[in-house]
């Protein structure tokens, strides 16, 4: 790619950019547009915009978004958002302190270092560029220019270890200020309990109830025991199917009534498949007869799975905050296999039919998900190193002679170089998640929230291996077999050319993100044009409309991965191609930007985990750290540098960096602190309702009756006591 | 070595045992040597020999070691004996049913081979002996008869499998029994607090007392900080010799009464140095006069310890043993470096100048020690190849010639080829283990069996690398440096020639340790001989006597693992050359019977770890079956045997085995269950005797007087409420 192709890919995507900002500016003030626009704000019952005027100017909202404050953050977004952005910041903060340095230090020294340019146009084809000369690839090997490169790898790991240190400190003081919260969270009164064993004489909830309360004889609440859900999820679903339709078919006959005919048209329906073929009935009648039949179903099978479906696991309820996080971390049997016990996870993000599989099968699916992942991880290497090898516009003239003609067009084919690499990159990249999150909810594990970060780390080993140095090591091995079998000695330096020409490659990639992907997201074209379609065509009641614009979350299992991505690739290229910088410090000040305003405003979280994302993200902007140290020990080598043996001692700081942290801050992310837990409570927690709160809808009584659960979910005690 | 020197080595040792038995069987019934024989019996208060007679049976001994319990065992020596009698019998039983199938198939199978005896006879000069050809060595590579050989390497696996888990399973019922015995055991109701961090306004006392108190407002009960208790011990260690040397005054001038002047001689001494010069006084005068000087100093000094020189770790006492257990296994504070948790080890093995050490620097610590011990190690791997590659009676006469003369005497030559390497090495492991449990102690651990645990495992790496890799490789390299230069081919074939022609230098070692080591250890002739020697020359008071006859512990730090060196040398020797099973059979049979002897009537444990040495034996047995299965791999390869991939699972299943019971077993080893620590006690516990039994007797007020104890150790608040 030259010099001109690539001011090309930038300019559309800036001016994508600007259209869409525009496009946003415009619409997010139309009050029709305000349910997509400003979600957030309006499930919380506050007004769309700040101040309500119209008139406001189109950019406050950029005012808005740097103004506001972690507080602001956590209490609209939830603390995980709040983590989301420290890591952001800390992103950022590591890219700009080592562009500060870096840019007016390195470019100077490059550009000044003329001998590689010279023997490389003869034998690169013209190829070295503009960019090129700016980077590392443009030093004489041994020169001893290189003692700057070297000092500036070890200024941007030092820049990380700083921030990075920082940043576990301030949140874990976060998740502190969170748990010691005097607000009542139902799920720090109660813990986990898997692996109950196998018991004679009692039932389960007898056998839960005594043994806690055994332990715990004063803070013990009570048990509910997990059910096999399956059969009553179904009915429920069902009847809730109905209860929609009813609505549905209400509204219909109530609009019908207020044009011209005031007796209305009942709306029908066909009973056969998919209302497609069968008996015509009237819609309200039949709705509302299968609704009546559906209730009493659906009470019976609440009994039955309540009495009946019990499995070996079991939510614990205690008294005190203390009790439940120390009770959350102990040993409680001797057989360590058996009544095994975490803390609970938010009753939202609670997954139930994993709760009854047995610890020795939670590891063995591990281990199998992980095998599964690692084929995925090497089988998809094929298929993406032959797509970014084949999709260069030179390669596509040859294979498909017919796109000559199209070729030929000036403006189309310089697009078409830009683009086509990245796009279907990008497009590829899509398919993955999907099937990443489904793999991590097999392995067993319990909560949501530790799903999307399983799979979210497992998307990141993805992407780092397969785009980044997948496309490194592929793109130059591609490139490079023909001179292999002309000059055999030059092998030795494929990584030393590779690295540098890939470089523009990357910067158009980080370039297409952040200027198209964060585009589409503050505009929010896609969900604003399907909102519409559904409240033109489908939604007829107000809960269909509400559930066309409810938002999702931020996403944390592709986004945090594909941040890391960009970050790792900045990073890598830091030393190499200081230009790659700004270009890193662009994407995640954008992003930054951007996201805190949709924070603000448009997402809603489907589960808070209290900043257990952050060691996560920890771990792997130190993995990344650890990549680039190793390649600068690689790319010093192939430069005959005398310093490398310098460089050595970096990645080893890294490591011993990574376990400080871990043994000073990890634990802390697993379970909670009894100093934490320990601080007061602004009211005595009304246990009954805490209870309440973990009883899945299938299995919740309309009648708000408690008798039907003594089965499965133990009485309470009447008990007095200091709750803490 | 030849048939006929082995013969000779196995004879002797087995002289020397039935010549130390009968000593025994003499000594013993002196009611002079009771002390010596049964202290542990005379310690508990009991009748030294069952019954009381004089009369019975010289070897009743055996019968009551056969027939004593476990619960025996138990109540008369503790937990860990008892776990130390499952690994005994663990080993034992893997050995005997290794044996009952190895030796009646695969030696018939060796013997009727005969290929390699003819070819080897016209190579090495004759020294194929009567034992190689029973050994796998006599088969021919390539041969089917290999084929039993393979199975006989899963049985001895398969059987290991089955006696460990067996064990495992029985050792934590061992273990549960003991920590939820109704007993008050005074380290159950306590933790451990390390790292308390930096604090202002308030004293170290009042900081650990408000922290804990707000936790756990109801089962707080009081704190005792850790103190620097260097110059207190010094006086007080002082003063305790000062009393005994006035006892002895006393003593010997009551003495001197008796005998015809009834006024006595008054003992004198000098003040000098060590007694030897200075002024001549009146000892009992001299004597109570440094008393009466010490005591107030001491007092003194115990006040300004307790107020000024208080440290950053504690102890904190419960009133549950249920609370006491949790609060050890939770994390306590938001830094995980601060506030650190552990349980309280017992009163009696508590380490106190370790307790102050700062997390990191008892990471940091550990890992020098790591290191130095590793230097340790490979620097002796060279003298002791050295040692025992010289030491053959042959190459002692090529170096040093004028020990010829001796050599030719037939008798003395016998002896000497058959103990020499032997003698070496054992002697040459005597030097280790103390500065081995230095350097555990140095790692900053907080109890003597914690340092015990780690010593062991130390002098474990180092006998298993350094005696069987050290030897069986270093002695083979040395023994083919000639053949080496005549025919390079062989070299291939070391390890294949080298395992067997090792074999009978084990055997003899084995024979050797069990006979020599065994039957010292029953007639306790080196104690019986010290303690006359003190009671005749030394000993004036009862309190001297006591100290003269109190017996050590079992001493597990260089008991188990010679033991283990044992085993791992046996089990690798198993199918190679059979005919080391009943050898090792003997060696812990022997043991078993001959320890059990000891550990009921002899020694007396100076702690109580319940158990935890066990997941170390554990470990260790595993990795010496591991080693074992590498050990086959590779030699079945020298066999250039094709079943050989067949062996590849046993290693694999072996990690897969250890993962799964670690999972199952072993954090019970670390954490006290709560199900087991939940048990009803017997009585409400007397708090302040379990807080008094942790105050060090340097620091144990003469007036039992409560007050001076207010500075560091605080206040117990008067509390009613249930006591688990």
């Amino acid at each position: 790619m030259d010099f001109i192709s690539f001011l090309t890919s930038l300019g559309t995507s800036c001016v994508i950019f600007v259209i869409l900002m525009l496009l946003f500016a415009w619409l997010s003030k139309k009050p029709g547009n305000a349910v997509v626009y400003y979600p957030n704000r309006i499930l919380k019952g506050l007004d769309p915009v700040n101040g309500g005027s119209r008139t406001r100017n189109p950019f406050a909202w950029i005012h808005e978004a740097m103004t506001a404050s972690e507080q602001d953050v956590i209490s609209m977004s939830g603390l995980d958002t709040a983590v989301y952005f420290v890591f952001m910041g800390t992103v950022l903060g590591i890219l700009v302190l080592s562009g500060i340095v870096l840019l007016p230090v390195l470019l100077p020294v490059s550009a000044t270092d003329v001998s590689v340019m010279k023997t490389a146009a003869t034998t690169s084809n013209g190829t070295f560029n503009k960019f090129d000369k700016l980077s590392m690839g443009n030093i004489t090997p041994k020169s001893s220019r290189l003692w700057g490169f070297l000092l500036a790898t070890y200024w941007v790991s030092f820049v990380t270890y700083y921030l990075l240190w920082k940043a576990y400190k301030h949140v874990s003081g976060l998740r502190a200020d969170a748990l010691m919260s005097p607000e009542v969270k139902p799920e720090q009164f109660a813990i986990l309990v898997r692996d109950i064993p196998g018991f004679k004489g009692q039932t389960r909830k007898e056998q839960v109830d005594s043994y806690f309360r055994a332990i715990y004889p004063e803070k013990f609440y009570r048990s509910m025991v997990v059910t096999d859900n399956k059969v009553v999820n179904k009915i429920w679903k069902e009847l809730e199917g109905y209860k929609k339709k009813l609505a549905r078919a209400e509204a219909i006959y109530a609009k019908s009534k207020t044009t011209g005919k005031p007796e209305g048209v009942k709306p029908t329906n066909k009973t056969g498949f998919l209302g497609l073929c069968g008996a015509k009935v009237d819609s309200i009648e039949y709705y509302s007869g299968k609704i009546h039949e559906l209730i009493p179903k659906l009470e019976s099978e609440q009994k039955v799975t309540l009495r009946e479906k019990q499995q070996d696991a079991a939510l614990v309820f205690f008294t005190s905050r203390v009790t439940a996080a120390a009770a959350a971390q102990s040993l409680h049997a001797q057989m360590v296999d058996k009544w095994t016990v975490t803390d609970a996870p938010e009753p939202r993000q609670l997954i139930w039919t994993n709760l009854k599989i047995k610890l020795f099968q939670r590891i063995l699916r591990q281990y199998v998900v992980y095998f599964i992942v690692a084929l995925t991880i090497f089988f998809y290497m094929i298929p993406i190193g032959l797509i970014s090898a084949l999709t260069t516009l030179d390669n596509l003239k040859k294979l498909l002679p017919f796109i000559k003609p199209i070729v030929k067009m000036k403006a189309l084919k310089t697009l078409l170089e830009a683009y086509l690499p990245q796009l279907a990159l990008i497009i590829f990249l899509a398919l993955l998640p999907k099937f990443l999150f489904f793999l991590s909810k097999a392995e067993g594990i319990p909560s949501v929230s530790h799903v999307v970060r399983a799979a979210s780390g497992k998307y990141f080993y993805f992407t780092v291996l397969n785009v980044f140095i997948g496309v490194t090591v592929g793109g130059t091995l591609f490139t490079t077999f023909k001179t292999i079998q002309n000059r055999p000695k030059s092998v030795v330096d494929i990584l030393a050319n590779g690295l540098p020409s890939n470089a523009t490659f990357f910067l158009t990639f980080v370039a297409l993100k952040f200027f198209v992907g964060y585009g589409l997201e503050l505009s929010r074209i896609v969900p604003l044009i399907i909102y519409h379609l559904k409240r033109k065509y489908l939604c007829k009641t107000e809960a269909e409309l509400k559930e066309a614009w409810t938002p999702g979350d931020l996403g944390y299992a592709t986004r945090v991965p594909g941040d890391m991505l960009i970050f790792t690739i900045v990073l890598c290229y830091s030393v190499i191609a200081p230009l790659i910088l700004p270009f890193g410090v662009v994407y995640f000040g954008l992003g930054w930007l951007i996201l805190r305003n949709q924070a603000l405003k448009v997402y809603v979280p489907c589960y808070e985990s209290y900043g257990r994302m952050w060691p996560h993200m920890h771990k792997r902007v130190l993995a990344a750290l650890i990549l680039y140290q190793v390649t600068m020990f690689g790319y010093f080598g192939t430069k005959k540098f005398y310093g490398v043996p310098l460089l050595l001692p970096l990645p080893i700081l890294s490591l011993l960096f990574g376990y400080v942290c871990s043994q000073k801050f990890y634990r802390f992310f697993q379970d909670t602190a009894l100093e934490v837990a320990s601080h007061e409570l602004k009211e005595i927690p009304n246990m009954d309702q805490v209870f309440r709160s973990f009883i899945p809808p299938s299995l919740r009584s309309e009648k708000n009756d408690d008798d039907q659960f003594e089965d499965a979910l133990s009485q309470s005690v009447s008990r007095t006591g200091s709750f803490v």
